[in-house]
């Protein structure tokens, strides 16, 4: 099996909430909207982010839709500054999101976070990491 | 915020069964590995998928270690066939995953696809997709 995903999908809740947040508050350009069922956006070369109603969600993996609810998991945004985590978190409050841990240093190196509650439970880190870097053909280092 | 990911973390309980079942079983190079902590895999063009020790990773979030068992998404690899899905399947299986989907048609645009568990429940799902494609710059459409 390749070493490569190409779809991350959260079971949604509140598919309406989802699109107020990232739509409309974050300004995201949605991939494709299919109305009652999922919201597609592009967040990586080559990576899409499924925003996958709940019960549909439980109904595809056979599962109970009591079992759907996001945890165990975060999606990270690094940005190139701690003042940038700041207006980031920010304006992902504004948007509708909760801070659950506000702009401080995190506990691995040199990072400098905020982590962030979507409306249906999507837990965001907004970071600064002074010691990781994307190349041009893609490849990530760790300082 | 931009509409950019970079670190895709789930919560892991037994880091070296993630091991024994990624790097052994499919062959996968970590980008970092910290024992007792985190396994790093690059998985797409500038993100990295964290396998994040659990007790350790509530720490972060300030939320019980009992609510980080990984459930509500599921992370996809595409592949070029049906006979594709069929045999990374197998192989995920060989490696210690669980099968909760054998392959079979999906509800969605054409897909054939499987889904499988890993050692510590993430969820994979390996799909043949004909509407999906990747660009050379990366960017992803549905037909």
């Amino acid at each position: 099996m390749g070493q490569q995903a190409h779809f991350i999908t959260f079971a949604t809740r509140d598919l309406d909430a989802a699109r107020a947040f990232y739509i409309d508050g974050l300004g995201w350009h949605p991939l494709l909207d299919v109305p009652d069922e999922i919201v597609f956006f592009q967040i990586a070369p080559g990576l899409v982010l499924g925003l996958f109603e709940s019960a549909k969600f439980a109904s595809d993996l056979g599962i109970p839709v009591d079992e759907t609810n996001v945890s165990g998991s975060t999606i990270a945004h690094n940005v190139g500054s701690p003042d940038e985590v700041r207006l980031i978190t920010e304006a992902m409050a504004g948007a509708g999101g909760t801070t659950l841990v506000a702009p401080s240093p995190g506990a691995f190196g040199g990072i400098f976070h905020a982590i962030v509650r979507d409306p249906n439970g999507i837990v965001w880190e907004i970071a600064h990491n002074p010691g990781w870097s994307i190349a041009a053909d893609g490849s990530v280092t760790f300082g």
